[in-house]
């Protein structure tokens, strides 16, 4: 049997990359007309939970160590500003690229990380704090971030035509 | 320092715990008429949500051994079933009950439960396929139940007026 540090390892991963696969598959589904439209009247629009997700993950590069923000210009459009207050946002096509990309750097690194390391602090939290709170490490971010992008995934689901619906 | 395994599963436990108290507070924030408003146009009611995750989290009870379901009958109607394919459901203040009742005897139970006993396998893995896949566990169901709970109160939240979103 495994150390039961990898099989915890696994058991966050696991679910980490079934969510982002589910959501891939999602965005791959809907048209770029559909990711314009709302998920709800008055909502944000697919779009910019495209970039928002985006701007998520791409963040979780520093958090984790694994080198700067590729894609710093999406920060303010997709998380400081609600949807439709930017008007210069970059295209659909921009915006699927950058999804696919920063999701590619982050298993890459993902699959890199010592099981000491995914047990070390995130860059989010100081040396003293994780001194007290040992739980506020690496693996527990991506549990963070997964839960956030199940989140979001479900109102995403809600674009899908009725016929597509499960 | 605490041994790993418990920061692991306080680690899980707060993501559930967090999770639950976010989605207990929007439905006490929900009017009744709220949760007989769909989350948009053509798609499932609060009410059916409010079913459907009560029924997810009673059936948790049996998987991870904490005895019966308490509301077997829920599981055709919110699970088995599409909304509105039921034409006898609960009454709104019942299923309110049902819900925080659910989640008050899991949290008790996970207390209870010991560092050896959260890693053994839960009810819906067989003996042999868990001596293959240690990741088969009852900390491990707790991370997908949670996942699908963050995924439906993403849902939950575009019932929310206007002026309350965040």
């Amino acid at each position: 049997m495994k150390p039961l540090e990898e099989t915890f390892i696994k058991m966050v991963l696991d679910a980490w990359h079934s969510h982002v696969k589910q959501t891939d598959d999602l965005f791959n589904s809907l048209s770029d007309e559909q990711l314009f439209t709302e998920i709800a009247p008055g909502k944000n629009r697919g779009i910019y939970l495209l970039g928002h997700l985006t701007a998520v993950h791409d963040r979780m590069l520093p958090l984790l160590g694994f080198g700067d923000q590729r894609y710093p210009h999406l920060y303010k459009t997709f998380l400081e500003s609600p949807d439709r207050a930017q008007a210069d946002i970059p295209s659909v096509e921009d915006l699927r690229n950058y999804w696919k990309e920063t999701n590619n750097i982050l298993s890459k690194n993902f699959s890199k990380l010592s099981v000491t390391e995914w047990f070390q602090r995130h860059n989010a939290v100081s040396e003293p704090d994780f001194a007290k709170e040992p739980h506020r490490n690496k693996l527990n971010l991506v549990i963070n971030r997964t839960n956030h992008l199940a989140n979001h995934l479900g109102q995403l689901l809600l674009l899908k035509k009725a016929k597509e619906n499960k």
